[in-house]
């Protein structure tokens, strides 16, 4: 029972600390548990018992299963659910009439008629799914038209007041998802499109505090850097950030126009900006990987090039910054531009250095590789200033 | 219409592609459809209605939902749903005694406790899905919870034979489940294990593919080098491998044993594998980067240390390669390793020609990304190399 005790005050911690981190997590239970007890309303109401009676439960399906965290994602979870249920439930009715005035009441025919039709549309339908742009936006849909379409076309075999059945499953399923989105989008809404735009200049901002402390902790300028640390490995959750960044886009795309984003925003403009800081912290980990086997270099032939090298750096470090900055204010990038104009200055005068002297009989593997990731980061700043001034 | 019918065989030529990628996805969608018109047979036999009757909609839909492409997925999501469903059914009927208990008939009182109930659990049980470790594996299980307490609970309240339809649901949800199951594994299983192994093994064969093609293509000796151009750029899906990798993982967790694959093999494993790879293919993309501005750098000094860079990267390409194929064979790296050797030898031959000579007055920034980059290799091939071996 310790153990088992031990286990439950850990998990108690992990969810404290889930909501330390993101309180609209917090909110977002409570909004989906508000919208599910008001949906549940149509069972206890007599008067809305009366007019659904037990579809009522779709509505408290469409609201368990369509609130999602952001708008974006509900928006487009019950837009794709309503139309495919609706699109499904004709289609279903229409293929249904279509085998029974073919069979003419044959018992035997009918089923197997119905049978091949639920096959091939099953099939095609599933197949479908794997097209990548289905997938992205419209796979939810695709599943909820494979069983509406199923449900309406088999069940009109048994159930001859289909048509009723119908109706009340597509209200009922309409008034769940209006119930979701209104509660989505007014009780303290969650936009992915302003995460977006957040881990944007985010994931920026990390690639500028390592570029920061890169520098001191390399030539071990500074003692006393092991604040910094953590702040500096912050750039590996952006080598992986791709696939939050195009599910967040997808989201955004179903939003309506919010705060300082207009309708048909460029969301994919972010795809590009998270693309080109994915490059940029590629050569990050290249540097990174040099931090872990610094004691096998020398000093004094650190000593050589460390004032460029840190300056560099470090420059190349606050323009990224700036950066983020501009981009999460939506200015254009003018701070960030006179830092890189510094750090190009540094980055001359220590290709000079290098061509000129210094060389003569030391090893070059200690110090060559802060020069060339250095000049790539270089490359890799000015094309993201460039996105950046495109916003 | 002239539009219309080029976007219309667009889509279908992007069908046809697709399954000539991968034909299990035709095969895939085969089965679905199957599973789906085997278990509408519910309906058209009368025997089977009759002891069914209208319950018979929640196979249809479990089927719908649980199919999916690889064994461990549906596996996972069919025991996910088995499980919450019945759980949740067992608690929202315990709670709606309870409720009915303590307000003895009062009608006033009993919605509000049930909405009360309602609340709290699904506030809780939206709020456990944040949990990292609860999204990878049990996220449906969680949703189908939510869902099935609030139908049962809530549909209680009006429909007194509820353990009746309680009953038929659980009879008819595991029934549909278990089609599915049989279904996808018995016929043309796909293995989510299998795949992640193929995977494991094609990610590391892409980058032996980049680095045999590198030396050649980086110094200018092979001139008809465009066949190659896209094998080499193929490096650039492991760069983004991560999250396809983790979803494979989760899957082949719920797998039974397969193939070579015993009961609780060890799946992590395949993660650093994937991790260790992925850090070698940010350094391939720095050393891509180097390709594109070649035309800077002039011949003659390139030439200096043309020898040993292309042997050094054609060997640690063969060694990945060979690595690749271990991992695929289940066998331990033997040839690898010798292909690693002879590259260490290279290596340090360039670090000797580097040392003495040759630097007088030429430009540093041309010469030495390669061999800083293929240094960085040699480690990362190392550690592949030692995780190979716990295979």
């Amino acid at each position: 029972p310790n153990e088992f005790t031990i286990k439950v005050v850990n998990v108690m911690l992990q969810l404290k600390e889930l909501g330390k981190e993101d309180p609209r997590r917090v909110i977002h239970s409570l909004k989906v548990a508000f919208a599910i007890t008001l949906v549940s309303t149509f069972y206890y109401l007599k008067p809305l018992y009366d007019s659904f009676g037990s579809s009522a439960m779709w509505a408290v399906m469409t609201v368990v299963v369509v609130s999602e965290f952001s708008v974006g994602a509900t928006l487009g979870k019950g837009l794709n659910r309503g139309l495919a249920t609706f699109l499904a439930g004709v289609l279903g009715l229409g293929s249904y009439y279509m085998v029974h005035s073919i069979s003419r009441g044959n018992t035997t025919i009918e089923p197997i008629l119905l049978g091949i039709i639920i096959f091939l549309a099953t099939a095609g339908a599933t197949y479908i799914r794997f097209i990548p742009l289905m997938k992205a936006r419209y796979d939810y849909g695709l599943l909820v038209f494979i069983l509406t379409f199923c449900l309406v076309s088999v069940s009109s075999y048994r159930d001859h007041e289909i048509i009723d059945t119908a109706q009340d499953r597509v209200t009922t399923i309409l008034v769940g998802g209006l119930i979701s989105v209104l509660v989505n989008i007014f009780l303290c809404p969650v936009w992915a499109g302003g995460d977006l735009h957040n881990l944007a200049s985010k994931n920026i901002e990390k690639l500028g505090n390592f570029l920061e402390g890169f520098g001191d902790e390399y030539f071990g300028t500074l003692e006393a850097g092991e604040l910094n640390k953590s702040l500096m490995q912050g750039y590996k959750s952006v080598l992986n950030a791709k696939q939050v960044e195009d599910n967040l886009v997808n989201f955004a795309r179903w939003e309506p126009c919010h705060g300082r984003f207009r309708f048909q925003y460029p969301w994919q403009q972010y795809q590009k900006i998270g693309n080109l800081s994915r490059q940029c912290a590629y050569r990050i980990d290249a540097l990174n990987g040099f931090l872990n086997n610094f004691t096998k270099t020398p000093k004094e032939i650190k000593s050589k090039i460390q004032e460029p090298c840190i300056k560099m750096s470090m420059e190349t470090g606050k323009a990224l910054k700036q950066l983020s900055i501009s981009i999460h204010k939506m200015a254009p990038p003018t701070s960030a531009e006179t830092h890189i104009a510094t750090s190009k200055i540094y980055a001359t005068n220590l290709r000079s250095m290098i061509k000129t002297k210094l060389w003569e009989d030391t090893n070059l593997f200690e110090v060559v590789p802060v020069v060339t990731v250095a000049s790539l980061l270089l490359d890799v700043v000015s094309s993201t200033e460039k996105l950046a001034e495109s916003i």
